[in-house]
């Protein structure tokens, strides 16, 4: 097995299970750029291990809609190609046929449901979609088995017992493939360092419904979108409460009706208003369920925080509920948002303040309780930074497992198992790739580091005019800049930058150097040294030298 | 009084005092830039309301020597002009100096020391330090009276009894302001979430010996460089454990050295080795003190995570302690850090793990100690974001002060006070200024937005020589690009925008449109039209149109 993405970090979780030249993907993930990637839409796993090898996938299999799981999806059908089939449980499969059609792929796609429990042949891999709890509905483990034995990949999971939809982990097939005999558990490792178990996504209910009592004006919920079950009773608590709901943000209403098309979430007749219905009601009938949890810069919420949303204007008296906590790297984000509704004035109840939240993702007695249900002869941790693909492998101890069965590898280190024995293969470096527009490609490209630069320092742009005859010079150079730093004596450099490259040229001319290339080098050099003594930057010198 | 920073975020503290047209400034902070600007170096608060009124400054009052608090002193000093004394504790002045010193500013800045209780009158203040207890030795609270009445600003304070250096905060003198009478209480607002009392700073000590007490490899300690206090307890620890101790990082040196000389620190003969002599020693028998805490990018503790430091390599055994917690919106930064050293395979203890870090704020019931020592009329909250500065009143209103009494303000709000009343004056609309290579600067500034944009998608240039004669093209066009994302197609797109330039240039020279104004206009136009259409992206487009 290859991880291509989700280890040494959380996102774009994607797996290569590879058997006799065969091959089923597990998951298709993505992640979301750092302001550092200038101008980066998302970031993808680097699958160009599957370039040239369409015809050997078997299938895609896709534990579950969350984006980190499926985000990648449209690029690897562009770049690899449709594979045979892409499985998934039913939500899953109803989610990623909407993302493909906006990407235009979705008849091209060969989407299957595989229900839980069903098991089908593809080449050399039976595949059997387990279920578990998280925080989307249909989650499932992928088991594959094949001559050399069975991997189990957890995918997010946690074992709650008295989830939402009352279906808990089939913790009975589980101990069922213990028994049967797991040669290796891939297990998520996201909560590895928080000690004991994760709440019940059904204490969250009541907790809502206490926090909303206590409100007198508008209520504004904001959650993760596919949370479908926290949607549900953040409504179900409206419903008990006698207040009015409306879905603000896209992806808000699109998962909600994907859900409720397909039973998996409900609301009673006229509950729902339209958002820029919100002002008709009074504020105390009316809860606001928005995207903008995790302080996305154009989600609903973060336009609200900025005064900047068409149909809700936040206002003293409003409480903002945020029932979800920051990913790791979102924290900045989300205090920002938090901080811009209280200087409008408005409440904020968070997570810390309440227990409005549950964690999607098994705490530690959870991931020790997988290893003993499933009692794999290999562990290797997955889906988590360093620290926590760690911490998981310290549990995977701790319960019995040999300390050289375990093994903590990183994206691009192949794991070879077979009955014989577990080794890690040779590094096939994978990175990340980037999406930039419509274009996909590597981070080292020069556009980025060029806008890396820029972005520093900004550019000089010199256009020298010389004579192909003799090279003299036959009009004024032109000095633009753009992005450099507040230039109060612009005026004065931009002359003295022009004095410079005529006298460059001059003496280039004088010295009988006519090659352009050459001309432009020295022109760089010059003006670059100068510009840096006066601003005591580096901004990127472009000198343009047109021959007439 | 005047509020210019530190009011709605958490950083870049200052804070002008105006009593009959003359003028204190308490403090002069800064805070760092996030990713998002790009290529700036520093954040200082827009002190443009002192432009002009050099002569109507009585001093400058420094709390402490955080760079929060004195890190726009530098740029004051040089945009406005000295004032005729800055005052502060002693280890400030001293810091301060070293920082002057820097900028080749310290011989014009009268710093003097004005020990606590000592009043001096200034104008029409009469100034006084008050001993308070923070992070750093030497912290003093700046009591200022005027006919008016008194103001008195807390800087960053937490009420510990027992103190490394054995000073607690002056509560005795706290309770005589109150009993003389006090108008307006400017107080601390950064830890108005945390209920109950901070810790001591003498309770890290033991918490730090027993940690190291279970390394059995080398021990890496990050903390703040200018917590003397912390590091000395690093230090007692390192003795007691019979390990020698290694300073890494330049201000991490230098303010030890600053402190040592004040005979505020102290090592035993012998104790100290140079950071090249790390690996002459047994990993058990080393502790290095390093900066990093924060995750910055250049920092000691970053690259030697980053496998980039000179003289120590991290392996597996070593310890690194983080003896401090990341400052809001450093986060992702101290997690980047901590998860390069696991994946190199050494341990982190965090403050999660253990009791070894106790904050330098106050907590609710020190603030609520505070406003009930100092009994003030008017209480203002400074020092926190909109969150904590809400809280702060909350918690004020909670010890009786009326709510009318209570201001919650913002960066360029004055409150004006006498013993008449209190309100909001008209606002002055302080924002920011940018610091980016010598250069300070609005942040409004064409340079940085041009360098947003250009960070986002690129630029194109396109220079086109045409004869001043008839407009006829005189040359090909030349047609650069610079950050615009994996252009494949390159070389298509660079003809095809070359050709639609000359097919451009020709119709206007046709239509004997000449100037070169209009021609760069439609150039532009069209250009970006074309390239919008190719790429879905807007790179900047710049077209120089030379006449000869």
């Amino acid at each position: 097995m290859l991880p291509l993405g989700g280890l040494g970090e959380i996102g774009k979780n994607m797996t290569v299970i590879e058997f006799d030249g065969r091959i089923i993907i597990v998951d298709t993930g993505l992640m979301f750029p750092t302001a550092e990637m200038h101008g980066i839409d998302l970031v993808l796993p680097d699958f160009s291990y599957l370039r040239g090898r369409a015809d050997d996938i078997e299938a895609i299999v896709l534990t579950h809609g969350h984006e980190d799981h499926v985000g990648a999806l449209p690029y690897v059908l562009r770049e690899i190609g449709p594979p045979p089939v892409i499985y998934g449980g039913l939500l899953t499969i109803g989610m990623v046929r909407s993302k493909l059609d906006e990407h235009k792929l979705a008849d091209s796609a060969p989407l299957e449901e595989l229900p839980p429990g069903q098991k089908v042949q593809r080449g050399p891999f039976e595949i059997e979609l387990v279920h578990l709890a998280h925080s989307i509905p249909d989650m499932r483990g992928v088991l594959l088995k094949t001559e050399a034995g069975s991997v189990l990949m957890t995918g997010d999971y946690k074992f709650d017992q008295t989830p939402v939809d009352g279906r808990p982990a089939d913790v009975s097939r589980l101990a069922e493939i213990g028994k049967e005999g797991l040669l290796l558990l891939c297990g998520d490792s996201t909560n590895a360092d928080r000690p004991g178990v994760a709440p019940s996504e059904s204490s969250v209910g009541p907790a809502l419904l206490q926090a909303f009592a206590q409100c007198e004006g508008r209520i504004i919920v904001t959650s993760f979108a596919s949370n479908i079950h926290r949607v549900q009773q953040v409504i179900d608590a409206a419903v008990a409460l006698d207040r009015k709901v409306a879905l603000v943000g896209r992806s808000m209403r699109k998962n909600f009706n994907i859900a409720s098309n397909l039973g998996m979430a409900n609301a009673p007749q006229g509950l729902f208003i339209q958002p820029r219905e919100i002002e008709n009601f009074p504020d105390d009938k009316v809860v606001v369920i928005s995207t903008g949890s995790q302080g996305e810069p154009l989600s609903a919420l973060r336009r609200m925080a900025n005064n900047d949303h068409r149909d809700v204007q936040l206002h003293s008296g409003d409480t903002v509920v945020f029932s979800a906590t920051p990913v790791p790297g979102n924290e900045r984000a989300v205090n920002e948002t938090i901080d811009r509704i209280y200087e409008i004035g408005a409440t904020v109840i968070t997570a810390k303040d309440a227990p409005i939240h549950a964690s999607g993702h098994g705490w530690q007695e959870e991931l020790k309780l997988m290893i003993n249900l499933t009692k794999p002869r290999y562990v290797m941790p997955v889906h988590g930074d360093f620290k926590r693909l760690r911490l998981h492998a310290e549990l995977a101890a701790a319960v019995g497992i040999e300390q050289a069965n375990i093994f903590q590898g990183r994206n691009g280190l192949p794991l070879e198992v077979n009955g014989e024995g577990a080794g890690f293969g040779e590094d096939i470096h994978a990175g990340v790739m980037y999406v930039d527009g419509v274009n996909i490609g590597d981070p080292d490209d020069a556009a980025l580091r060029d806008r890396r630069d820029i972005s520093a320092d900004g550019i000089f742009i010199v256009v020298a005019t010389i004579s192909s005859d003799d090279g003299t010079v036959v009009a004024d150079p032109e000095v633009i800049f753009r992005g450099v730093a507040f230039l109060e004596e612009a005026n004065d450099l931009v002359e003295d930058v022009s004095d410079l490259v005529e006298d460059s040229l001059e003496e280039a001319a004088k010295a009988g150097n006519r090659e352009v290339d050459l001309i432009q080098e020295d022109l760089h050099d010059a003006i670059g040294k100068f510009v840096f003594q006066r601003l005591r930057r580096k901004p990127m010198i472009l000198p343009v030298v047109v021959e007439i």
